[in-house]
């Protein structure tokens, strides 16, 4: 069901950011508004919401039932059919609301191709949408909290049952279906992503994701995964060693939990995304691993397992009560290994509030 | 690795085709130039290649090892930190290969807020790539045949396996996690995407994806799942029955088999797409249901599950051997009841080679 407040949400955003409205393709998004789930293919669906209130949808034929379902009977919706295709919607919905000249701010769910061919028809003035959902969405209810964090009760869950699966001999893609298998098992919907088991040297690439690899004696294995629940996702790592680390592994693994940890600590309302970087960052540099932390120490989570805020140098936003992200500060040695220990926070006042609480102590199994 | 006679006739086509160059974004595209599977986030990562030879990748930096591995020591490629940000690798790329101006043909694996940003730094002609890129991976060779007919045995022991798992009481998405469960287990490297197990009126939608209705006595199921075998989908769709079916229930699905078995035999080489669409749809026409035949025949298939060839109404692409695609036509009565039997085909000079073997007789459970 739509969602009114939600949607004058929306429409308060395009006000406020001076935007004549917006397009939405499958995505998070009209998730949010609508209850609508972001299948999406080849077909081309569009959420127009304007900023005087009126909005349509444009939907092929096949997905007319849901969508009229979803947004009920007063909705204007622009069907097409596979034999027609989309390009007469854009014509129509173009006179309709007289959009030529009017600025539209794209969503991340609309395909580029989709927007090439959009634009011959809709002479619009297409802007960047990302602050306008990334302020829709960013900060989680109470309720949305609760659903963040049984999420990660399922993903803490499902660590503490993958570990005693992994020996030598198991590949990384046994140890993967394990995960997703387990995830489903203690009630996840779906995954949130294809879990990450990354072992050996491949450990040293963030988002591996080959899958190949045979476990063999004295490999650094990480384990990365989540899942859906009631729409909301988790996202959590390990990293577990077989058999005993070497010294230096011991004292990567011990910078990386220190800057985590750190990481957390400093979480609360009023300060800087990029400030939360900056006390994991200075941990690891100061180790003198600085040039091998090649990423940002985290991502927002909610509907989607990416979204804002991002938790890296430069950017200034500030954090409120609400927001959820990624703490996920890593040392990726090409050749070698890497290590992450990763948790889902929320900010909650002066406060972090964590999502993820399974094992962090050195697990060697 | 990058697979240059792959990459050749990509140079061919944008010759024959009258293009400067293009632009891959995370895609199946590049998964078979290149073997570099299509994770896509929020995170801009592009593989261009120009008419004249040249080519260039611009990737973050937390991908940068696995883009390496994959594209060997000659590529030239740009990288970008999370904190700096992408735009900077676009002022460079435009300079060092004088891209002002030029022709880019895009595919559908860049997102729209992308080229709103790109096109601020790269004034070139932007073009829907479609066509080039179907041409590029249309027609399968036998190596690849080989791989789908796997894909789809395993689809086939999964449809035989499942249906002795559904009873009432069970829930639609029970079922669907056992259609995962067996997927992964007989082989599948991962789902081609999210089962759709449609039950009661629920099938009446042809890609319902809610999962929440108990199965029932006197229900019709709709199932339609698939998974991916060394990097090729697999995709099939039975209908199945709780308890003694109706008379208008028995029917109908006489009328979609023999829609779906009609149009198989109509597959050779030579004709058009549109003329295999025909086939089912007289049938169900001629029938009195050509109203509830609201989706195409088919779609083509193979390292995506949509793909180039649509087997629909308008489409005069001729059939070539090699060409694969599914045959699913439907019948979709809202608010009552709906009905699919899909197989994946590949056309096979004068005859469909069928990839798909499971029971099509009525299977009342």
């Amino acid at each position: 069901m739509l969602d009114k407040s939600r949607l004058n949400k929306l429409v308060d955003i395009l006000i406020e950011k001076n935007v004549d409205g917006c397009l939405m393709g499958p995505s998070h998004d009209v998730e949010y508004l609508a209850g609508i789930k972001p299948f999406s293919d080849e077909r081309f669906r569009g959420f127009y919401v304007l900023s005087d209130g009126r909005w349509f949808f444009i939907c092929p034929e096949l997905y007319y039932e849901e969508v009229r379902g979803a947004l009920g009977e007063e909705a204007h919706i622009y069907v097409w059919s596979d034999g027609e295709g989309v390009l007469g919607c854009f014509e129509k919905a173009k006179a309709d609301y007289s959009l030529d000249g009017k600025s539209l701010a794209i969503n991340e769910g609309v395909r580029a191709i989709d927007l090439i061919d959009m634009s011959e028809y809709m002479k619009c003035r297409y802007i960047n949408g990302d602050a306008i959902f990334e302020e829709l969405r960013i900060k989680k209810s109470e309720e949305e909290a609760k659903l963040m964090a049984e999420a990660g009760r399922i993903a803490d869950r499902t660590f503490e049952g993958v570990i005693k699966f992994i020996k030598p001999g198991v590949s990384e893609k046994e140890i993967a279906n394990k995960i997703k298998e387990l995830l489903i098992e203690f009630g996840g919907e779906e995954l949130s992503f294809e879990p990450i088991v990354a072992s050996g040297p491949n450990s040293s690439k963030p988002h591996y994701n080959d899958d190949k690899r045979i476990i063999e004696e004295q490999d650094i294995i990480v384990l990365d995964f989540g899942c859906r629940y009631k729409g909301y996702c988790s996202d959590t790592s390990r990293t577990v060693f077989v058999g005993e680390p070497t010294e230096e592994q011991k004292k990567v693994y011990e910078i990386c939990l220190r800057a985590t940890t750190e990481a957390k600590k400093a979480v609360r309302e009023g300060i800087a995304a990029e400030e939360v970087d900056k006390v994991a960052r200075d941990i690891i540099t100061k180790e003198g691993y600085g040039q091998y932390f090649i990423n940002r120490t985290g991502h927002g989570i909610g509907m989607a397992v990416h979204e804002a805020p991002y938790i890296k140098h430069g950017n200034k936003q500030i954090l409120e009560t609400g927001m959820c992200f990624s703490v996920e500060p890593g040392i990726y040695i090409p050749g070698k290994f890497g290590m992450r220990i990763e948790d889902i926070v929320m900010v909650d006042g002066d406060k972090a509030r964590v999502f993820n609480n399974s094992n962090r102590d050195m697990v060697i199994l």
